[in-house]
C-alpha cells in the first residue's frame, strides 16, 4: 500500500532543501546520472529492448539522447542565466516617491508529478526530459513509471538514487512509483504537488488535465498529446524530388513503427501529383517490413482505429494493413479528397502508429480550408519551391497559428534536444502552448517568477547580488548585462 | 444584441496582420496613444472621479501611471530582445545525422479578452495593464468594460480607437464591450478566444477559470484575485520604529478605502509587542476619515464580511466599523491569537476594503505553523532588524512559497512598474503564478514560442534572420549575443 501523504511530505521536506542548492551543484549531479547511465548502458538496454519490442540499436541510440539531454541541462545551469535574473535598482532620490530595490528570478515550483511515457522508454520516462528539466529547475519530482517497461525503470530509478547518494542531496528529490491509474490519480490529486508533465494519448492528457483543474488549487498540466504533423506538399517541389520525397515521407511515417509523436500521418498532395506521388510512396511502403508495437494494447487501439477507417466510404486505400499478426504495427495508407477530409474532423484524429492519409487538394481555396480547419499540432512541414513559398505567404501565416514547429524542408520526426527547439504545440497538440517538452526551455515549466524588494543584500539569492558572482547575463534596468 | 462571431471574426482578420506588425510601428503605436490619453486627460479624470468615488489627485496620479505603463511596453517594443530569439544553427557537416536550422522566438496567441476591474479606472482597465501588454504582444483584444465606470471606459476606448487609425492598424485589433455576465461568459467560451485577463474577485475569477478549462480548447486564465498581502513584524524591530511602522501599516492599509490588490489585511505580531503595536495602529486608525467606497455593492460585501466576523468570538475588536453611511468604507481592525487564527481559514479570506486582523504570535513554532497555512498571497512583508532575519532563514525560506514578491521593507501598496515586478502569486491569489499582470514581462504572458526548422531566409521574422537587423540580444548556441 502506497502512502501517498509520506512521499509527498518527505518530497516536500526535500525540496526546502534542495530549492536552495546551486545551479553548480545540481550540474555536478546531473553529469554524475548520465555517467552512471552511460556505466550501467550493457544492463539497460537489454531491459529496455525487451519491455518495449524496440530494435536495440535505437534503443542505444536512445540512452544517448537521454544522457545528451542531461548534459544540455547540466550546461545550462552550469552557465546559468536560464533564471532570468532582473533587476531595478532602487532610487531613493525619486519624486514624489523614492523607488525601491526590486530584483526578480525564477524560483522553482515545488513538487512536481512526472508520468513515464512509453514510447520513450527512456528518453521521455525515469530519466526524461520531464524528469531532468525539474531536477534542473529545483522541483523533487515524483515519477509514475510507465507500466509497459517496469524493470527498465526500476534499473533507470536505481541510477538516479546513486547519482543523488553520490551528490549527498535528500533522496527524496526523487521518488520512483509504480502502479495504475488510481495512483496517477492520488499524484495528481495531492494538494503537495505543484505541476505535472505526462507524454501519451489525448484521453490520458486530458484526463489528467481536468483532474488537476478539478483541484482545490489548480495547478499547471504539461501534457504533450500526440498529433497527426501534417505536411504541406506542391506541386513545382513534388515533380523535382518526387522519389526522394516519398522516401522521406514513408520513412519518417514509418520510424519506430510509427509510434512517434511527430511521425507524420498527414500529408496534403495537390492533384496534378497526386498519382504519381500515389505510386512513389506505394513503392516505398512495399520496402517497409511489419515490426512489432510497443505492447499489445497499443497494436489492440491501431487496428481498431484502422478498422473504423476501413468503414468510410470516403477513403481509397492505398494499402491495408496486415493484421495476420496483431502486435505487429504493419504500415497502411490511405487517399481522400480534400473536400470530404473537410467535412469530419475524425479524419485528423491521430492514429497512433504507422499510419498516413494522404489528402488530394484540388486549389488555393480548399488549401486555406485546410488551414482553418486544422487542429493544434506539434509540428506542421511545408514542401514547396521557393517561388512556390512565395504564393504561400498567407498559407504559412495560418499554418504558423496551428504549430509549435513550423518546417520547411526534411522531416519532422528526429527531434533535435538544444536551446531552440520548441516540442508543444496549440491544443490538443499539448495543454499548454506555452511550454516546451523538448529542449533546454523545457526547464521553465517548472519555475514561477519571484521578486525580492528591498530585501538584505546578505539574503540574496547568488543570481541577484550587485557583484554578480555567477557571472550571468541579467535584466538590469531593462538592458542585458553581462 | 451583441454578434459575438462577428466580433470575433473581425478580430481573428485583424490579427493575421497584427501579428506581422513590427515592434517598431506597435511601439510608435503605443507612444501616441499614451500622448491622445495626456491631451484627454481634463475630460477623462472627472469621468473616473464621478464613477469611481476616488479623489482626483488619485485619479490624476493613476492616469500618470497608465501613460507610464504604456510608455514601458513602448520601450519594450522598441528595444525588442523581450521576443527571446533563440538560434541553433545548422550543422551539415554532424554524423550520424546533420543538425537542420532551428530558430525559436515568442509569437503572440491571437484575440484575447481582457476584463475591466473596478478598483483600477484607468491603470486595471480599458488602456490598462493587461490590454496594452496584449496588444504589445501582438495580440487583437476584445475588451469587456467593467459597469462601474461605462463612461470613462468608453472615453478611453475612444483614445484607443483614435490611435489604432493614426496608426493605420485594423479597428479590430481593440473592441470595446459592454455587457454583464453573459457577454462575459459568451467571450470566454468563443472559440476564437485564445486567452483572458481578469482582475477582480476570487468568486469572478475562479468562474472564469473554469468556464475556460471546461472549452472543447482550454486556455490559458490570467486572473487575479487579490490576496490579504501578510506583513510578519518582530519584537526588536518594533521595539525600535514602533510609531513609523504603525503609520506605514494603517497608510497602506487603507490607502484607497483599502480597495488595492495589496493593502495588508493580515498582520503577524510578537505578544511582546501587541499592546503596544495595538495602541499605535489604534491611534493612527482614528485619524483616518471614512470616504466612499467603489460603488455600492462593493461597501456591501465589506459590510456583510465584517458582520459575520464580528459574530465570531475569537475576535477581540480594536475599531469597529461604522456603517451609519453605507457607502463609506469605514476602517476596521481586529485581533486574534495565532492558535485560535490558525483553526480557521476563513480568518484569511480577503475582506475587500480597509479591514485588517492583528494576528498575535507566541513563539517560533506558531510563526512556523501560519507559514505552511497561509494561502498564497501576491505579496508578503517581512518587518525585522538585521539580527532577527538571521534567525527567520527557515521561515523565510517557506514563505517565498506562499508569495509573488517579498519586502523587507516598506509596505506592498505601491506596485512599481518596471521589469522586475512580480505581481502575481501562488493560487489562490491569482489562476497562473508563471505570469505577472504588472510590469514589462506581463507582455509574456499573450505568447507563445514558435520554432521555424530551415526556414528560407528570406521568409524569417526580423528577430531571427542572420545578420540581426534589430539589433537585439539573442541565444545563439545557448550564448546569449548582441
Amino acid at each position: 500500500m502506497i502512502n501517498l501523504d509520506s512521499i509527498f511530505s518527505a518530497s516536500k521536506e526535500a525540496f526546502l532543501f534542495y530549492k536552495n542548492v546551486s545551479g553548480k551543484e545540481k550540474s555536478e549531479f546531473l553529469e554524475k546520472l548520465a555517467q552512471i547511465l552511460e556505466e550501467n548502458r550493457s544492463s539497460i538496454v537489454p531491459l529496455a529492448v525487451k519491455e518495449s519490442n524496440l530494435p536495440e540499436g535505437r534503443i542505444n541510440g536512445e540512452l544517448g539522447r537521454t544522457t545528451g539531454q542531461i548534459k544540455l541541462f547540466s550546461n545550462l545551469l552550469k552557465e546559468g542565466s536560464w533564471v532570468e535574473a532582473t533587476i531595478d535598482p532602487a532610487d531613493p532620490a525619486r519624486a514624489p516617491l523614492p523607488k525601491a530595490d526590486i530584483r526578480r528570478m525564477l524560483t522553482p515550483l515545488g513538487p512536481v508529478v512526472v508520468f513515464g511515457a512509453s514510447n520513450f522508454p527512456l528518453a521521455f520516462s525515469t530519466a526524461g526530459g520531464d524528469t531532468i528539466s525539474a531536477l534542473a529547475a529545483g522541483c523533487p519530482v515524483i515519477y509514475k513509471a510507465h507500466p509497459a517497461h517496469p524493470e527498465t525503470s526500476r534499473k533507470v530509478a536505481d541510477c538516479i538514487h546513486q547519482a543523488i547518494l553520490k551528490a549527498g542531496f535528500p533522496s527524496a528529490i526523487f521518488t520512483h512509483l509504480e502502479g495504475g491509474i488510481e495512483i496517477g490519480q492520488g499524484l495528481v490529486k495531492h494538494p503537495t504537488a505543484k505541476a505535472l508533465a505526462f507524454t501519451g494519448s489525448h484521453a490520458g492528457g486530458k484526463a489528467l488535465f481536468d483532474l488537476a483543474n478539478q483541484r482545490e488549487e489548480p495547478i499547471p498540466v504539461y501534457a504533450e498529446m500526440g498529433s497527426v504533423n501534417p505536411i504541406f506538399t506542391f506541386a513545382h517541389k513534388l515533380e523535382k524530388e518526387l522519389l526522394p520525397l516519398a522516401k522521406a515521407f514513408i520513412g519518417s511515417l514509418t520510424l519506430g513503427v510509427g509510434q512517434f509523436c511527430t511521425n507524420p500521418g498527414l500529408i496534403f498532395v495537390p492533384e496534378s501529383q497526386a498519382k504519381a506521388f500515389e505510386n512513389a510512396i506505394a513503392a516505398e511502403l512495399n520496402d517497409i517490413a511489419s515490426a512489432p508495437m510497443l505492447h499489445p494494447g497499443i497494436a489492440q487501439a491501431y487496428y481498431d482505429s484502422i478498422q473504423y477507417l476501413q468503414s468510410r466510404e470516403e477513403l481509397r486505400w492505398v494499402k491495408v494493413a496486415d493484421s495476420k499478426h496483431l502486435l505487429n504495427g504493419s504500415t497502411a495508407l490511405a487517399e481522400i479528397s480534400a473536400s470530404d477530409w473537410l467535412k469530419d474532423t475524425v479524419f485528423q484524429k491521430e492514429v497512433f502508429g504507422a499510419f498516413a492519409m494522404m489528402v488530394v487538394y484540388k486549389n488555393q481555396d480548399e488549401l486555406l480550408a485546410i488551414a482553418e480547419k486544422l487542429h493544434g499540432q506539434l509540428t506542421i512541414t511545408i514542401w514547396a519551391e521557393a517561388e512556390e513559398l512565395k504564393t504561400q505567404l498567407y498559407l504559412i501565416n495560418l499554418l504558423e497559428e496551428k504549430c509549435g514547429r513550423l518546417l520547411f524542408k526534411g522531416v519532422p520526426t528526429g527531434v533535435e534536444v538544444g536551446y531552440a527547439m520548441q516540442h508543444g504545440g496549440p491544443y490538443p497538440s499539448t495543454t499548454d502552448s506555452r511550454s516546451t517538452s523538448v529542449g533546454a526551455f523545457g526547464i521553465k515549466r517548472f519555475t514561477r517568477p519571484i521578486a525580492f524588494q528591498d530585501m538584505p543584500f546578505e539574503l540574496l539569492p547568488d543570481a541577484l547580488k550587485d557583484d554578480n558572482p555567477l557571472g550571468i547575463t541579467r535584466l538590469m534596468n531593462g538592458k542585458f548585462e553581462g
